[in-house]
């Protein structure tokens, strides 16, 4: 999985948090990681795991907040998703026979590159590396030629983003050094294939370059290697061996058959899997972005290959879709055009309307869920990037302070993987259609004469026996011709070739009535990085309050807030404590999931941090409540307040919550309240 | 965790489900195990994974059925405990620092003993190799017997469910030899304390009784300790180890600090957490219930151990429970009492509100779910089989056909884990409570002379300024006397003793003023086996119809049942397709979970499919529905049906759903349908 997009330049500044409302004013201080992250620990969403061992890289404990809007946003994807289409969803296991990864393609080939510092043994991901320390020598030569001009070069941190990409590659200094413009043009080429290399072509680039260990300034070792798989072993006698799935879709795949059979033996259906995934990097970096250990959603949709229309494909035609196509990127530009997604399938781009159909259920589900659609494209992956099982694959990227970042891969795995483990396990996965009318044709079939075979070929005759039966038309019809005139020669896998002749075979036109079809269906696979888009959705919710940047907000939409309804009471006086607990409960019948803060802290305090939980609304019980049943309602993004009697705002809030109502809309149920609008000041 | 209870007979027939509708027989023949199993695999609700690679013991593989029964289970659950009582969810790493294990005392203890065929290398654990000979042995001495009597000794497999008694043990062949009586007692009562024996114990048996491989007859290997985690190595060194936790717990306690300080630094708060827990079991058996990966549910309540009372007891205390207490158990009885949670509190046979509260909540969920409750039991731990880290627990046990399964442990863990944790890490973990008026008392204090202890004890020291400040009142007294004689010995952790004098350190009594009391919570832990509830609750729902044996029931309710409607076309005929459709959407509005089955069996076939299926309502349209717009409802235990207009069936059924009606209600509602009451015949 590659991340940054070649042609993008990393450096670009991350456009801010987008706005569409005029009472929101989101966008006075620029995006900082370094706040975004301080909140994601200060309000538990999520921390490195085994903090106080000193923690370990790649691996994240979720909080009660995380956990919940992680929950939220499966939720969403099991009701957009699985519900709304009625997939077959499944359960399957972490632990995955070693059997099952050799066949899928896993063993031999889901691994990195890593080298090591000869004298200090280090490792390092051998890609990283050279890209961290020719940056470094790009960024000191762009120093030196400033000092050259006299420029200054100091760019505030925060405005461009700096802070973050400084903390990324804090490893390898750069230092004022003027390279030749031919090897700045050099360099930057190399930068942009970063993906492209292999581990030999990676070391040539290291020792071409003189590429050394950033800290110690030692040698590396020529790249060796590493499968990104944990291995164990299962039972006590050690000969079982198990990995921990990098992927869920395995699990789909080998229960293939048993799939068809509750389907009735049709395709199309799909099948739907939610759950852990991991991953052993090498160097775990960029946060929730690069882990170890995350929560995928994927679904293996089984087509017909020669059917890939889709049955409500006209419900997502005339979507309109940002795509970055293979062709565009091969030409070296990085232009997104926006198409319908009916135009994009007619035109070619998008190859057919199963994969059209899930780009555009994928795009519906990210707004939905509150990505911003301006940082959001489709892109179509290169021949060269391709994984080894796909045929076409199709990223929904989302733009973060990291670059574009890879979020769902939306893959045509063609028959791939039902064909190996077929291969494998001599089980047919197949399915087997009737024709509407049987299919009459002629065509050339061999008849072997089992009696003569065995005592002809002896041990081989097995070999020769498959070879034979799976000849295609073309080479049984130079057989035929061949036997006519006495033998013909057969080469086998093994490399033998064996004499045929009409004593142990004999080739005949027949006319064949076929009323079955068999086939290997294709799968189109959508794959949700779960903590990924959890990550770029929390970056695009956040922003900072105009008149005071240390006031952060997060701006969730309500379907995935943690928490709907955070209820205040405005002071600790004990009459209050009834009507908090009665407007707790009505929440709860009314569906919302509320939370009471009824801390010391002061109301505004309470607000403050009501925002950094993202928590959409906020209900106030004064004494006004006590006295004329009212309760106001606080709106997160805009600080605005409204009042009305208790069971109305509930009711306003339930509808804001089931998205059957906006906050314009709420403003004409309930007037404005102006009693206490300055307790935040 | 055991499952057999010691005075229990394993081969108690398994009582029958209970049926409480006069209107449903359910009881009509014995229930089959495998039976049961075999439409398990049949509707794919489960099978072994990787089956087309022949499968691995302990890793089990949920279809789309049995993946949606457990997720309405799982989501019952989140409602039942999270949501209701505010719990802090959590969602932590699988994959675990090994310190952390090492810390928790895992790595030293979660183990089970086995043994090893000395020439083939067969491996067994080795109580099950001592209990499987020997219950063989008996089984031989019963039919030598029976011969000598002249008595047949044959039972109906069914009756005495007796088939799966065998497929359990079908290693182990029995031979008709009789034994003395003695031996006969001898063996009794090895069984019954199989649980009992370390693996020193489990050797000396062995060679005993000359207990030898059964199947080769072959002397085995002493017992050796087998860790029940899979272990791994975290990124490309080698040199970070983990495990796949065995529990969720340990992610819970090493973020204690972190959810503190999120509930504002208040106990009681508890955390929650669903998630995969794994455990390299040597010989994984009785399905669903010994497994190597499974989803577990656990709740970890931190309390101040001074004050275990519960806000919300006097909810649960009028909750009658069936008790087995540790001193019955340890009577060598099994006697349940049935006493009501306040009544068991307040004789101190369940030692608080919190586990008390506790086992009031789990007792309504898994009766809510539909666990029968006449086979459901508290049993509270006898003190040699509590885990190490427990201080009291009770476990849920369901009966089943391989007899009592523990389902639910309800631990107390004392302050165990965050004792250890604290220790290990050298972090705080502890709540600060304010006292209400300040504490003021006399106490002894010590006062260690700095600028002398350096000097005189040189790099002891620290460690005797360290056994200094641990020291308790009465041995702070002891110092203070023994320093007005002139010195007095110090012995410390490290066994040297050092002689203290007033230069280094003083003691005095002075007069406290506490305002915080620090403490280190206790912990309640309900921790539920989802798997093992699972599958009781299929085992309870299970039946067959009085009148064909072949056709089996499952009367899962419909909370938790996978679809809760079918919608059946009464013909395939193009005219009721728009209908079906029609249905389908205003089902899902409503919130209920259809299913269209359109394939071409007869209505009778369909109907079986469904009760297999454990649907607990059908919806079938035929032409009056076309003509009059009516739909009948048949009920799945019954086969009663009903019919009424489309809109207001759809009504009844999402009131049976949300158990806002019975089905008596229903019949109230909806008149009898007596148009084709023989389709099924």
């Amino acid at each position: 999985m590659s991340n940054v997009v070649p042609g993008v330049s990393p450096d670009a500044p991350a456009p801010s948090a987008v706005s569409n409302r005029p009472d929101v004013k989101r966008d006075a201080h620029p995006f900082s990681r370094s706040q975004l992250e301080g909140l994601m620990t200060k309000r538990f969403f999520y921390i490195q795991a085994f903090e106080i061992y000193g923690g370990v890289g790649g691996l994240y404990d979720y909080g009660p907040t995380g956990a919940a809007l992680q929950a939220n946003i499966i939720n969403q994807w099991r009701n957009h998703f699985i519900i709304e289409e009625e997939m077959l969803e499944l359960d399957t296991t972490i632990m995955t026979l070693a059997d099952v990864l050799k066949t899928s393609g896993h063993v031999d080939k889901f691994a990195d590159w890593m080298c090591k510092d000869l004298k200090n043994g280090e490792i390092f991901r051998a890609d990283h590396l050279v890209e961290g320390v020719i940056e470094a020598r790009l960024e000191g030569d762009k120093q030196a030629r400033a000092k050259e001009a006299g420029e200054s070069i100091a760019v505030p941190a925060e405005a461009a983003g700096g802070d973050d990409k400084k903390s990324k590659k804090k490893k390898v200094k750069s230092s004022a050094v003027k390279l030749d413009d031919a090897l700045v043009a050099e360099y930057n080429s190399t930068l942009a294939q970063i993906d492209n290399f292999d581990g030999k072509q990676l070391g040539e680039l290291i020792r071409k370059y003189d590429i050394r260990s950033p800290e110690s300034g030692n040698e590396v070792s020529e790249p060796i290697e590493f499968n990104l798989m944990f291995e164990s072993s299962i039972g006590p006698t050690g000969q079982v061996k198990g990995y921990l799935r990098p992927e869920t879709a395995q699990g789909h795949f080998v229960n293939f058959q048993r799939l068809l059979e509750f389907n009735n033996g049709r395709v199309p259906f799909a099948s739907a899997q939610i759950g852990k995934s991991f991953r052993n990097e090498i160097s775990p970096r960029a946060g929730l972005l690069r882990v170890r250990e995350f929560t995928m959603a994927e679904i293996e949709h089984f087509v017909d290959p020669e059917d890939k229309n889709h049955e409500r494909f006209d419900e997502v035609k005339n979507i309109e879709v940002p795509l970055l196509a293979k062709d565009v990127q091969e030409s070296g530009k990085t232009d997104i055009t926006v198409k319908t997604i009916g135009e994009a399938v007619s035109a070619g781009v998008i190859d057919n309307q199963t994969l059209g159909y899930f780009i555009g259920r994928i795009y519906l589900f990210l707004v939905k869920i509150g990505i911003d659609a301006t940082r959001l494209r489709f892109r179509q992956h290169m021949s060269n990037e391709m994984a080894h099982y796909a045929s076409d694959c199709w990223d929904a990227e989302i733009h973060t302070s990291y670059g574009w970042i890879e979020c769902v891969g939306c893959a045509d795995r063609s028959a791939y993987d039902l064909t190996v483990h077929s291969k494998r396990t001599k089980k047919d996965l197949v399915v087997q259609k009737a024709h509407k009318e049987p299919k009459v044709y002629d065509a050339f079939v061999p008849t072997i004469i089992k009696k003569n075979i065995g005592p002809k070929f002896k041990k081989d005759a097995k070999i020769v026996e498959e070879a034979i039966l799976e000849m295609d038309q073309k080479k049984l019809a130079e057989l035929e011709s061949q036997l006519k005139n006495g033998s013909a020669p057969l080469k086998v896998c093994t490399g033998q070739t064996f004499e045929l002749t009409t004593d142990v075979v004999t080739v005949e036109m027949k006319t064949i009535r076929e009323t079955v079809r068999e086939f290997t269906p294709n799968v189109i696979e959508p794959s949700f990085g779960i903590g990924r888009i959890f990550y770029s959705l929390l970056e695009h919710s956040f922003w900072t309050r105009a008149e005071d940047q240390d006031r952060g907000v997060l701006s969730l939409p309500p379907l995935v807030a943690p928490i709907k309804a955070l209820i205040v009471p405005i002071s600790s006086n004990e009459k209050l404590a009834p009507l908090v607990k009665q407007v707790s409960r009505k929440l709860r019948s009314a569906g919302v999931a509320s939370r009471v803060d009824d801390s010391n802290a002061s109301i505004g305090r309470r607000y403050a941090r009501n925002d950094e939980l993202g928590t959409p609304f906020a209900c106030t019980l004064d004494f006004a409540s006590l006295s004329k049943g009212t309760m106001t309602l606080r709106e997160r993004d805009s600080t605005a307040q409204r009042i009305g009697p208790i069971d109305q705002v509930i009711d306003v809030i339930r509808q804001l919550c089931d998205a059957s109502l906006d906050w314009e809309g709420a403003c004409k149920i309930l007037p404005e309240y102006s009693g206490q609008q300055d307790v935040e000041a």
